[in-house]
């Protein structure tokens, strides 16, 4: 019922891994950017095995046991370990800090496999009588702790949506889909691809996310810039609340009062169950043209960007720029064979220079890509190129979207390796509008930096994309890399990462970005959520989860600070 | 304060009016359609005189008033007859039978005029303490109900945002403006204009409606194609509510939660007054290209709209299809100097007949017009009259669009005289997807056609537009036209109307459409939102109104029925 192969202690599956062969610059680079110890290097610290470790018991009755078999049949409800240990955590540093040592102390009591809405329902309104906490689950690739039961007493159900994973109907006069929200990014696109169409959702855990999660998260795709967010794409939903059904119209538009549907969206399970969404899709591209330009500086480099966002003439699928240190660590790290290391060892990298570009220091790289036919694409080109080299920006051709495109969602298994290697890894990300972006770039970044040293984390290394823009602004998503306090205890770990966190959301803040782009508020966010809404937001909000989900019972914790 | 030269009883100012010289086919066309009486065209009812109209004593005791004089100044605070009158109705057909005839038993029994946000707040305070109902008022031209007060014993209060009517800044990098929300049409678009940039957000009430009544009913302007309705063009808004200030980030989106900001669009002074809004703005066009295309049938030209919109390639700024109903009355009743009336008269009618097209019956007009820069608007239109060509549609030229341009916002103005003339004319709007999109239409009109017939209203005339538009689908615009009852009493005649706008909105939900896509909710369509969002949706909006003003003083009754 769940993925099978699915590597528990980390992400993905376990008979997929990020090789570093062919990266013979990597470790040693690594190693002096983190200053870290040989031991760190030579010797990798494997997670704890399953069989050793132990989880509190269920704390359902038999009673309780009984009446789960009974609505949704006895394969639809796992009490075992696996199953408990799989969905007791999302996929965040933290995280996986503590899944890695075994540490579990509240997992769900019990995971369940619904079949459909009424069985949702009945769940529901059984979980309100008797107590129980109720955790929405998609792919579990939260990063924000959304789906990990609350600490107390409480017994806590996780309902995974894993049988609700179809592409119920296809409207191609409207394009539109109905879409169960347990499908996958590939349950999503395959069906919709069979018929001519894309949504265009591609989070870096497409393979693992899914559409319920996606919406319930506010969630962006790598390629919303010509897609929209999450919240863009969805037309009507379909939510079981613990009082009722909400199902929002699939008008294209409406002057019909507040809107429901963006209040839903977001709400993180914390309302309600999302079972399933009307999606407006597009016609499959026949040509993904994406290729690598390089710019002499930060600001080059976003003023052409800002310019390819506000020219009315482009319609670009995907721009992604890398500041300065992502550049190098591309250049550096990057597989020999292909991508912009191999561009740099191609001697290239003297041509470059007399040309006043440094890939490891001071160039930005800039992935831009348009989505469309033969000819569109070949004529938003002509434009975009034109109007890079306005910004003197330089085409180094496809060979680096295509190594992009290989690797667009294997850097979360580069993660676990470096979780075994003693090296601390998060990302964070905000937004903000074009006006403001490199003062909260460079609040994020100070903070940030200063954060990881006062932790112990050493000199750390911060990486910087500029993506998911707008005519108005962009979203700024960071990568911070530092060393791990030596401590094998897991709550040490995540205390270091808790202070970095902290560090740098309230630098966010205090700049004016936005607590979250598009990961969403889970546990980790929940506690600023009333700096970005204010009192009377938050109050809005508690009304609303009151009137929705009076027992409490949904997600607790997650969202709305307890 | 006000507009000086306001028409109370009606439409816009006492200096204009729509002028039918030029039109001799007007009322002979209008008496055949409707089978009006020889006496309605002969004789013309005017008004009540303000000076005959006689309203219920202002209900504020003297502390109170002296308490908004020390808030205010004296001259910001208005219990005169002229300033309550002016205040207690919008503009539907409703509002002006009512008013027409001096009936006005709720009028406000005060009129304020706050000069800031503090004002503001201190006065909900206030309201809230003494169960002073508030209604904010922008521009007043609701034709939902949506300023009138409520019946009963609670004193009224209406705050008149005329004051806050300015461009507080704008970002030309980030292209967003902060701007007040009592600033008119004009008092938007000029500063901007200056500036170089435009909002454009045309409603055919822009001189007359402010941002803020924008905001709150999510009101969609005539070049919503190109340039979004009003829940698409704010970025960020500020709401003074009885308990305290929302004031949502301008960011250009974000993950952090469910959006409020989606929640305050459309609240309609529900939750508390918007005092100001940072909106997304656009470079000025230097070209304003809007050409008529005539199509053979309503499938043809809808199969053309939905190509329009769904093409990657353009970005129309406006799209407005009427059906052949509406397209016969703009050729028979248009000036005879110009626009279609003129093409017709110009014996090109013959030559459109042996190509298969007739103005008069079964030919449906397109107004299409692209906003840019020369060059961009000219490819533009290539391809767009290739598309046309595609369905069959053949270009009328300029003629037709600058005549749609001259009389955009004049209609309002002929409603007035028809209402003089015992003509009932009111407009009702929704919108679905396009594969829906027909037989909403069908459904809609057929409901309506009945009615009329069935309210003595004769046969009645009934035309519609097709209007923004989305890739996934449009909206109905339909205005329709009957025999008033002959009772002069306004009750009687509002009755006729109500019975009209029963029968057309059952039809509407029960064919799929939405409650409204751009007018609003207000008090006329509060009876259906239940049957628009469900149970559980309405208890979800009770909830947000229970928390941000729990003395439930903001604009009672309406968005939420009593």
């Amino acid at each position: 019922m769940d993925m099978p192969n699915l590597r528990w202690w980390g992400w993905g599956t376990l008979d997929q891994s990020y090789s570093l062969d062919g990266r013979p610059a990597f470790w040693p680079t690594l190693q002096q950017w983190l200053e870290l110890p040989d031991e760190s290097i030579e010797h990798e610290i494997p997670p704890v095995p399953l069989n050793d470790i132990s989880l509190p018991p269920p704390r359902l009755d038999n009673a309780s046991l009984a009446f789960l078999y009974k609505l949704l049949g006895k394969e639809a409800v796992r009490t075992d370990k696996q199953a408990r240990v799989e969905h007791a955590y999302g996929k965040s540093y933290r995280d996986l800090v503590r899944i890695r040592a075994g540490y579990i102390p509240h997992p769900p009591d019990v995971v369940i496999y619904p079949a459909d809405e009424e069985q949702i329902a009945t769940l529901l309104a059984w979980a309100a009588d008797h107590d129980i906490a109720v955790i929405p689950f998609g792919g579990g690739s939260s990063v924000l702790g959304g789906v990990e039961p609350e600490p107390g007493d409480r017994p806590a159900l996780t309902l995974d949506l894993a049988r609700l994973d179809r592409v119920l109907s296809i409207d191609p006069v409207s394009r539109t889909a109905r879409i169960q929200a347990g499908a996958t990014g590939p349950e999503v696109e395959a069906p919709l691809n069979a018929r001519g169409f894309i949504l265009g959702h591609f989070p870096q855990s497409f393979e693992f996310s899914s559409l319920g999660g996606w919406i319930a998260t506010r969630s962006g795709g790598q390629n919303s810039i010509g897609y929209g967010k999450i919240e863009h794409m969805t037309l009507a939903v379909r939510v079981v609340t613990p009082v009722g059904i909400i199902e929002t119209k699939d008008t294209p538009a409406t002057a019909a009062g507040p809107s429901l549907l963006q209040t839903l969206l977001g709400s993180e399970g914390t309302y309600g169950v999302i079972t399933e969404a009307t999606m407006r899709i597009h016609p499959l591209p026949t040509v993904q043209d994406y290729r690598g330009i390089l710019f002499r500086s930060l600001e080059d480099s976003i003023a052409a960007f800002r310019d390819l966002m506000q020219s009315p003439s482009l319609q670009p699928a995907i721009i992604r720029l890398s500041d300065a240190p992502e550049t190098a660590a591309y250049a550096v790290m990057s597989h020999e064979h292909h991508g912009l290391r191999h561009l740099a060892n191609r001697l290239i990298a003297g041509y470059l220079k007399m040309q006043g570009y440094d890939l490891t220091t001071g160039s930005t790289l800039m992935l831009l890509g348009f989505d469309g036919d033969a000819e569109w694409t070949a004529q938003q080109w002509n434009l975009a190129l034109e109007l890079c080299a306005d910004h003197r920006g330089l085409s180094l051709g496809r060979m680096v979207g295509k190594s992009w495109v290989r690797e667009r969602y294997a850097q979360p298994y580069l993660r676990d390796t470096l979780l075994g290697h003693g090296v601390m890894v998060d990302t964070l990300e905000t937004a903000t509008t074009w006006s403001n972006l490199i003062h909260l770039y460079e609040a994020m970044i100070k903070a940030m930096k200063e954060a990881i040293a006062d932790t112990g984390g050493g000199p750390g290394y911060v990486m910087t994309h500029i993506s998911h823009a707008y005519p108005q602004g962009a979203s700024l998503y960071t990568t911070f890399l530092g060393r791990q306090v030596p401590d094998p205890d897991p709550l040490a770990k995540q205390a270091q990462w808790q202070a970095i966190k902290q560090a740098t959301t309230e630098a966010i803040l205090a700049a004016g970005g936005t607590l979250s782009h598009h990961h969403g508020i889970g546990r980790d966010h929940a506690p600023w959520l009333e700096k970005e809404i204010g009192a009377v937001g938050i109050e809005a909000l508690h009304a609303l989860k009151n009137t929705l989900d009076p027992a409490g019972i949904m997600n607790p914790g997650v969202l709305l600070a307890p």
